[in-house]
C-alpha cells in the first residue's frame, strides 16, 4: 500500500485523492486500495455517504445488485465496512477549491479549509456537485451571511434581546424552531417559524409540538415569501414578508436561520477547463478519464454515450478508473492484470482476510 | 410487463432470451423486469448461479460493491430474491443449439432439448461458456459415451457383476465412490477409484470414509492415468492405467463413471457470425451490443476496450443493455427515461413494494 506523507506547509503528498464521499466515491477508495493505492476522500458534507444518506437515508433501494432493499444509510455503512481494510484518510465539511498542474506532472489540489495535496490521480466522484446549504436569494442578503443570517443552527448564539426568524419547512427548521422556541431553552425576543405555506414535513411528535408552542405564544408561524430586507446603520433589522393573504409584513430579525436543506454546487470544477456537456464531465469510457491526464471522473458527474446516472454503473466506472490509475503508477505497466479476491492471496492479504485453504 | 405466447408447436413467443443464469444473467433479468420486459432464461446447468455457484459455492468474494463478504451461493440468492418480482422463466439443463434471424426480424432461438423460442431480444450472459462435464480424452472413449461411459452419477444403474471405475479427485468422484463402494449400498463387483495422484479434494469426513472403505476391501485406489481402453465385441471391458510407478495396469471396467469437474464450452454462439475476438463477442459500450440487431452480449463472454472480466462490470454492462433493448422494443422511443427505484412509483408497482410515503 502506498503511504501519503505531510510535507512541512501541511501539504499531503499522496497517490490519490478523490472528492466525493457518496457510495461510488467510497467504491473507488475500495477498487484503488486492492491496486495498493491510498486514498484522501473530500467531501462537502460533515460524513460519508453522500447524496443517498444526505437526502434519502431512510429510502428504500431497490437496484443495487446483490441486495434485493437497502436503504441510503446501509449502504453508506456497507461501503464503509467494506472500504475499511484501506484506511483512506477523509477531509469532511470542505470542498475542493482549486486544481493546478505542477511542472513535474503532479496535481496541487486545495480545499475551502485550505487544506492542500499533491497528487498523482485525481478521482471526481462529486454526483451532482457538492452539498451546500440552500440559501435565500434575496437582494441585499448576502452581506450578512455568516454574520446575522446563518444556515446550521449550531453555529447561532442568541441574547434574549433577539429576535431570531427561522426560515424553511423541513425536518431540520421544525426541529430548530422548537429548540430556540422552547420555554426554558436559550431564548430569544421572539422566535418566528418562516415558510411558503402551512405545511411542515417533520415526524409528528415535533410537528404536534410545534403547534402548542405556537399556541402558548413562545413560536409565531409567518406563512408566506420574504421579499426583502430590513437595514440600519449596516445591521439587519428585519425581513420583509409578502404572505399567502397577498398582506406585506415587517418581520423584525437579529438573526436569520435559513434552513431550506442542501443544494448541490459543482463549484470549482466547473472551472478546470474540462470538458463539460451540460455541466457534466465528459470522459471515455476505457478508463474514465477526462482529457487532463491522471484526473479521472466516475458517476453522476460525468458522461458518455449510454450513460445512466445509477449507482451501479458508478461502480464499474472507478473499477476501470482504478485499474487506468495503476498502470499510470506505475512506469512500464502497460495493463494491471486482473486478480479475483475470491481467489488471489495478494488480495487476501491487502483486504486483511484469510479465507479457508484447500489442500 | 410484456407476456409471452406458447405456439402450438411449443415455441415461445416473448420478448426478450437470456442465455445464462450466472450472477449477470440474472441480474439482466432485473433491469429487463424494471423495463416491463419479461425475461426466458436459458442455462446449461441444472440450477441458477452460473461459475460461482458451481465452481466455488463456498468461496468468499469480496468485490461486489455494498457487499463486504458474500460466497457465491449467497450472491445467487440475494440476486433470485431480488429478480422473483420479475417472474423469470428458467430453462435449465440445456445449452442454446442455434440462432436465425426470422423475415420479421425476430430470432428464432432452439435449445438443446428442443426448447423453441421467437423473441425480439437476446441477452448472451454465457461466461466462459456453457459447463458441460470434462470427458477423458482417450481414443476410442467416445463411443461409449452415455452408454458405458457416463459424467453423472445419478446416470448410473449397476449389476452386481459389474466392474465401475470411477474418474476423478474432487468432492463428487470421492461422494459418488462412497456411494456405490459403501457395504449395503447398490453393489458392483468391484469399484475402483481413479485419479492421477494420492491426493482427493473432498471433506475430511468423506476423505476418512474412503480410506477406511479401501483397508475393508469395498473400495480400490488406483493412482495413475488412463492411457487406454480394452474392447470385446464392441463392448468396452477395461480401462488401461499408467501408474505414477510407470507400470501399465489393466483394469477391468463395465461401466466408467468421469467425474472431472465441469469445463466451459462456448457451443454454438461461435459459430453464428458475430464479431469475435479471442472466443469473446465484440460489443460497444453505449448498448452492450453485438453487431447482430438485437443481440446484446455481456459480462464476461464480451470485449470492449478497458473490459475486465467482473461481475460488478457485467452488473453495469446489463443494465445499459436493458435500456438499449427496450428502446428497440417501443417503437418510437429514441431513449427510454431513467428512473429510480427509489422514488419511482412506477417502479414500486413493478417489484411489489410499497415504500413510506412522505407527505
Amino acid at each position: 500500500m502506498t503511504d501519503s506523507v505531510a510535507l512541512p506547509d501541511g501539504t499531503i503528498e499522496t497517490d490519490a485523492v478523490v472528492v466525493g464521499a457518496g457510495p461510488v466515491g467510497l467504491f473507488q477508495v475500495f477498487q484503488l486500495g486492492l491496486q495498493e493505492i491510498r486514498s484522501h476522500v473530500v467531501d462537502s458534507l460533515p460524513r460519508p455517504g453522500g447524496q443517498p444518506v444526505e437526502l434519502y437515508p431512510d429510502k428504500p433501494i431497490y437496484d443495487i445488485p446483490g441486495i434485493p432493499v437497502c436503504t441510503g444509510q446501509e449502504l453508506a455503512d456497507a461501503l464503509l465496512q467494506q472500504i475499511a481494510p484501506f484506511a483512506a484518510t477523509f477531509h469532511l465539511g470542505q470542498t475542493v477549491a482549486g486544481l493546478e498542474r505542477q511542472p513535474d506532472g503532479r496535481l496541487r489540489v486545495w480545499t475551502s479549509r485550505g487544506q492542500k495535496f499533491l497528487t498523482r490521480t485525481l478521482f471526481i466522484a462529486a454526483g451532482v456537485g457538492a452539498f451546500e446549504p440552500r440559501t435565500l436569494k434575496i437582494e441585499g442578503l448576502g452581506r450578512y451571511h455568516g454574520t446575522q443570517v446563518l444556515h446550521r443552527a449550531g453555529e447561532l448564539s442568541l441574547q434574549p434581546s433577539h429576535h431570531l426568524v427561522i426560515v424553511g419547512g423541513g425536518e431540520d427548521a421544525v426541529q430548530a424552531a422548537l429548540h430556540f422556541a422552547e420555554p426554558g431553552a436559550q431564548r430569544a425576543a421572539s422566535v418566528t417559524l418562516v415558510h411558503r405555506r402551512d405545511v411542515f414535513q417533520a415526524v409528528p411528535e415535533a410537528l404536534a409540538r410545534m403547534r402548542a408552542l405556537c399556541d402558548s405564544g413562545h413560536l409565531q408561524l409567518a406563512i408566506g415569501q420574504v421579499i426583502g430586507i430590513d437595514e440600519q446603520d449596516g445591521r439587519l433589522t428585519g425581513l420583509t414578508l409578502a404572505g399567502a393573504d397577498d398582506i406585506t409584513r415587517a418581520l423584525p430579525a437579529d438573526h436569520v436561520l435559513v434552513l431550506q436543506g442542501l443544494s448541490p454546487r459543482l463549484g470549482p470544477i466547473a472551472e478546470w477547463g474540462l470538458d463539460m456537456q451540460r455541466k457534466l464531465l465528459v470522459v471515455d469510457t476505457e478508463k474514465f478519464s477526462t482529457a487532463l491526464p491522471g484526473v479521472f471522473a466516475v458517476g453522476d458527474i460525468n458522461t458518455y454515450p449510454g450513460k445512466r446516472k445509477l449507482i451501479l454503473c458508478g461502480f464499474h466506472e472507478c473499477t476501470l478508473a482504478a485499474f487506468a490509475a495503476a498502470a499510470l503508477l506505475q512506469p512500464g505497466a502497460e495493463r494491471v492484470p486482473l486478480q479475483y479476491t475470491s481467489t488471489s492471496p495478494r488480495l487476501h492479504r491487502l483486504l486483511g482476510v484469510q479465507p479457508p485453504t484447500i489442500d
